[in-house]
């Protein structure tokens, strides 16, 4: 049950159910609708959530600053929703977006978040950085 | 701070240094390495992040058994991992992944999880499925 909502409601209704986290929060995963990349793993609240399928523009909760955060609203490099997904039991979703023309969705610079990967070697795992493939699949 | 590194460590060195939360727990983007689409969002633990990057196939944290969880071990549809990812804080992870032809992620039985759009409507938003995309960027 999620919300008063029997598991099949939630698994293949069509109301929107989310289910939040004990703080509130559901994952946002965020790809570039052009490359496919994933860009960044954030959190939304209800409100953000709300504001987002509204404005067609991400918001999301800053655990850090502990605030809704309109992603790019002071940057420029605001995310143009095209369309949002959620998962089976609703407590995941998916944004796909258009981000402006050579602007990065890192708060590094980077056009990704995800700019390393974990390789396995023999004295343990180590990140390597690997910018080229950061908008491929 | 993440176990003792500076936030300069943990954005740009090569140590992998993941950041769980209270719970123990990360979450993991999957996604399918031929057609792009996310297909599921999941949690792992520490061993399971350490078993996912040392045998390549994807193991998680199941919340609702509360056990290690070796993703298709029962279906056969284990996850191939091509490449772990690690976000700028490392709190979050991307594996992208080889699923066995003709099989289903979601134990729904669909390829993804993400199998429903949440529509804004003028009553308020709803969920529509749309199958057709659910391999989709």
């Amino acid at each position: 049950m999620t919300n008063g909502y029997s598991k099949k409601d939630v698994e293949e209704g069509n109301v929107l159910a989310p289910s939040f986290d004990c703080a509130g929060l559901i994952p946002a995963i965020v790809t570039d609708v052009l490359s496919g990349a994933v860009l960044m793993l954030a959190w939304m609240n209800a409100d953000a959530l709300r504001k987002s399928i509204e404005t067609g523009e991400a918001w999301f909760w800053s655990r850090s600053r502990q605030c809704l955060w309109h992603k790019g609203a002071t940057s420029g490099q605001v995310q143009q929703i095209q369309e949002i997904r959620i998962d089976c039991d609703q407590d995941a979703v998916w944004l796909k977006v258009r981000m402006p023309a050579e602007s990065g969705c890192c708060h590094t610079g980077r056009a990704s978040c995800f700019y390393r990967l974990i390789s396995n070697e023999p004295g343990g795992p180590v990140l390597q950085a690997e910018y080229k493939n950061s908008h491929s699949k």
